[in-house]
């Protein structure tokens, strides 16, 4: 089948070029003897992480416990959870992943939640790994640098079934700094509180063998930052609007990594005043500031004109644009983009091979 | 099962206020001689057409062929499908779907279309109803009020398995127009012109039985002018943060229809400085400048900070928030909100009864 014979709008993956990213930063992190665990909340689709662990990452870091269920079922091993598991039903699904995965860790950054997972893991007799969430700037999760995680280094060491392992370290603010030289200052400044606190636990007795951060805008500025043993970056493998838009080190397109993943739509109404495509708001990643950019036509903007419906400028188009043509689309912003999708097709060339399904929505398989 | 023992993010249909919702628009459309088919682009589940045409409904609307297929396959009649079926697989589908329910009807906006529909429905042996799709200021899909409606009418008419039944008329543009006066100012205004095109073609000998229109924001409106035979409002049946701005005949909030639906997070992290829930923006819907409300407690505003993350400023808080804590969210934007979960849960008080399934994401059933 031909990539434009597909239902529209639908997820297209150029293998070549998601082969390409995966490949280079495999080759990257193995030359500058950093591990990687990348995040599987960017794709949340157990094919992709295969492949990164084929080449080499050490495991798989999630975001949700659905995520977790799913990778851990799938065979996945050395899941790492970057969010707090909280209440229930989050621990004890978290308890249920531990006895098919028991080397998956997890993140805290409270003391409540040390007691919390500690009765959890005694009642279900496992030993729990956490990562101490330290908070560098990004002001979401983590526990503030300093004397803060120290007491919470503390208060995990006191609790039998759990082991402390290291730090979780993410700027989420470096990322998408623009401007290379600006990003790499963002980001040291940032981890430099972390590299303080692992210091600070060490001399206190804690062992940290990991630091865990990074992020696609980063990772050639992490690794040379020196204590940091992993990456978690994971938008590399598709790549969006948003990471083309913050620079590399040279060229103010960040191209180190190419857009491998576009949306396909059908343009469904062609007249004198009006261009609409087939995908909107349901198609697309609607919480950035931009919109998708057409990648097969070059001079014509996208506008979202409702669910299910986008409005193209035809300023200056390289190609005539007809009622019914196929467009490929590169999505505003990749990790919510893949989320509206249950499946991405994967194409050679023009030639689908097959397609790789997304995982379910939300909180994944029901509760009861 | 309570309510509060959920896994979040999810979403809760509190079932008195749906229930009193369709009930009342039910009463409604009854009351002004008006037939209703309701957008399943809102809730895009089986279960909650089921109750709409149990309370009176002539059909149902949908905004995909997926959509169609879903509704057609559980055995749900008097469809209408709302966007253009442009190009293949649609075309295909939609013949597929003719088979399964016969009196589908479907948009058409182009001459090049009602070609290619006559081909399929010659191939396929079918007889094929539409409505012409007007564009009546929304600027987006639908040919132009007056001459070239009356030149397609012409097109269709000509065409031997394809039936020409009416007119939709969608003015999207005046849904959500603040201020009821300023709202029925501008519906009126739109569907002038759908008026004025209706007689141009019953005098060219064109039959015009139908005229489908209307929103939630306009279905105390457009009943009212003389000629609308149908509504297709959707929202109703859940509500959201944008409908509720709109206002109402009295009064700067819309209460016509009760707030049925919320997204149900856990506050992960509490410390002095941060409140954060576990819903970001995969668990809303993001297309508007605003974010969603919370609904049990005041003086609280929430800020997206992550595809899994949103802060709360607790400004004044009606009651203490701790750690752990599961919190109701009235969605920004019901549509695109409904599109992000696999399940709807439905609560009768603060005990779930069940859920109900949403259908698959874009274009639903794999084409091959």
């Amino acid at each position: 089948m031909n990539v434009l014979d597909l239902a529209t709008p639908c997820l297209v993956l150029d293998l070549d070029r998601f082969e390409s990213n995966i490949e280079r930063m495999s080759r990257f992190a193995k030359s500058h003897s950093v591990s990687m665990r990348p995040h599987a909340k960017t794709h949340k689709c157990v094919e992709v992480a295969r492949r990164q662990i084929a080449l080499g990452a050490i495991g798989i870091s999630v975001a949700t416990i659905a995520e977790a269920e799913v990778m851990a079922a799938a065979g996945l091993r050395g899941l790492l959870l970057t969010a707090e598991m909280v209440g229930e039903p989050k621990v004890s699904r978290l308890m249920r992943v531990m006895s098919q995965a028991p080397d998956t860790m997890v993140v805290v950054d409270n003391p409540e939640n040390v007691h919390e997972l500690q009765r959890a893991a005694a009642t279900a007799g496992v030993q729990l790994t956490l990562l101490i969430d330290l908070d560098i700037g990004q002001n979401r999760t983590g526990i503030e640098p300093g004397e803060p995680a120290l007491h919470l280094a503390e208060e995990i060491s006191r609790a039998r079934n759990l082991s402390l392992k290291g730090i979780c370290a993410y700027a989420g603010h470096a990322a998408h700094v623009v401007g290379f030289e600006a990003r790499k200052a963002a980001s040291i400044k940032a981890m430099g509180q972390a590299l303080e606190t692992r210091d600070l636990l060490r001399r206190n007795g804690h062992t940290i063998e990991i630091l865990s951060g990074g992020s696609s805008g980063t990772y050639n500025i992490d690794p040379e930052i020196d204590g940091v043993t992993e990456l978690q970056s994971g938008s590399y493998v598709f790549m969006d609007v948003e990471y083309r838009k913050i620079g590399g080190q040279s060229g103010s397109v960040y191209q180190d990594f190419e857009p491998a993943l576009t949306v396909l739509s059908t343009v469904i109404h062609r007249s004198q005043k009006k261009t609409i495509v087939d995908a909107g708001l349901k198609a697309f990643a609607t919480d950035r500031a931009f919109g998708p950019e057409l990648s097969d036509v070059s001079g014509v903007t996208y506008t979202f004109v409702g669910d299910e419906h986008g409005s193209l400028k035809l300023e200056n188009p390289s190609r005539e644009v007809r009622l019914g043509d196929k467009l490929r689309f590169i999505p505003p912003h990749c990790d919510p983009n893949v989320n509206l999708y249950d499946r991405i097709y994967c194409a050679r060339g023009e030639n689908v091979e097959g397609f790789w399904p997304i995982m379910q929505r939300a909180t994944g398989s029901p509760y009861f």
